[in-house]
């Protein structure tokens, strides 16, 4: 049995996340699922690198999945771009050791989470980042973004209720890039707690706006309580850009 | 009166173009014109630096319009951003001269012309982008390039019927930037006809494909003959950067 990995590109506005819902098929694995079911003859499930939120991007998400099917790599590239809708596209697809499993192999990752900071609207940047008009103090969010940097138990920062698996994770780099209005903020890690990301940027927001100083980010951390933490921020400023393996 | 400058970006997709049209509003000019009506209380007219295309996107094209009206400027931009719809936006809104007129007063225009060089889609680039597949050289298309550059009467290159204007513009540089399968073409000059920047665009594709020499461009100008130069390329592909004044 062959193994397919798939690299894809999508814009999260129109979807409800990535994983599949009985409820509907209005998410990029069912409609995945749909078309490489067709395309394979055979009913086909994809593992994905992990759950995007509704209103997440992916510049880079990773996904496999097992088929009997017998068209080139390049045939089953070429017909999946044909029916996928223009906001989800394959860029790369090859074949993969029988044993690669996209989520469990992965060993980090790199978001971005875009951010207009201006009191003008963005049009070519509104369905990608989020509007913040107030001032940001760029260096007293670094700081704060150090200090979040490393090995942490990152339950403060996760919307996930109590539960047995382990919320220590590892974050190698956060980076601040100003260009014009346009603040990019680049997360990479060992992997990210549901809505991790999300919090982070919003814990991070208010330390930028003066609202929480840099030093109490270590005992946020510590808490481990939800309650200690920055608001969600809305997912349409948040990439996926890359999956590490 | 207040002679009031505005500095606007649109994504062009669900336009008819910058002009105002009889038999719809659906026009930027149109839009505007109905809110600013609103916002001043009297018939407002404005004029831009030129007319876009259907399709064709800005971000910063020039206008500006007279009124008695007596809010602030703050108070203009805030009203104008808080009902034009998502995909139009002023970044800009100043007090200008009497006599400044966004169209007479424009001594150049850049244009950006993009590509997506690549047999797969990006998500991201699809409505700004034209997709173009096959492999191309972007030395010849450079030389081509130079060979536009200067004071030419650009006939050839102009979708306008015999007229009596004149037809003689000056290009001031043309850079080709690749970014990955994003090839960037930037265009500076004293202004542009009609769909000029498109039909450059074709020729400089059949270029880069091998379809026509490089060599044979400075023939294309002086035929001031339409037919002999490449296809007018898709909107979608070209935005107005910035109007000099």
């Amino acid at each position: 049995m062959r193994n397919i990995r798939l690299t894809l590109q999508y814009e999260g506005t129109r979807y409800q996340g990535w994983q599949r819902q009985q409820s509907t098929d209005n998410t990029i694995q069912g409609k995945l699922e749909i078309l490489l079911t067709r395309m394979c003859g055979e009913p086909i499930e994809i593992h994905g690198s992990g759950r995007t939120d509704a209103g997440v991007h992916a510049l880079g998400q990773v996904a496999n999945f097992h088929t009997n099917c017998e068209m080139s790599t390049d045939e089953m590239l070429e017909y999946i771009n044909r029916y996928l809708p223009e906001d989800i596209a394959a860029v790369a697809l090859s074949e993969a050791a029988p044993r690669f499993h996209s989520r469990l192999n992965a060993c980090g990752k790199h978001y971005e989470y875009r951010v207009i900071n201006s009191s003008v609207p963005h049009v070519f940047h509104r369905r990608y980042a989020l509007e913040v008009p107030e001032q940001l103090n760029v260096t007293a969010m670094e700081q704060a973004a150090e200090y979040l940097c490393g090995e942490h138990d990152f339950k403060s920062f996760t919307s996930t209720k109590k539960g047995k698996k382990s919320t220590v994770r590892r974050i190698d780099k956060i980076s601040i890039v100003r260009e014009g209005d346009i603040l990019t903020f680049s997360f990479k890690g060992s992997g990210f707690l549901h809505h991790m990301i999300r919090i982070l940027m919003g814990t991070l927001l208010q330390v930028g706006k003066g609202e929480l100083s840099p030093e109490s980010v270590p005992a946020i951390i510590e808490a481990c309580n939800r309650e200690m933490a920055g608001p969600l921020v809305p997912a349409k400023g948040l990439t996926l850009v890359e999956v590490f393996f």
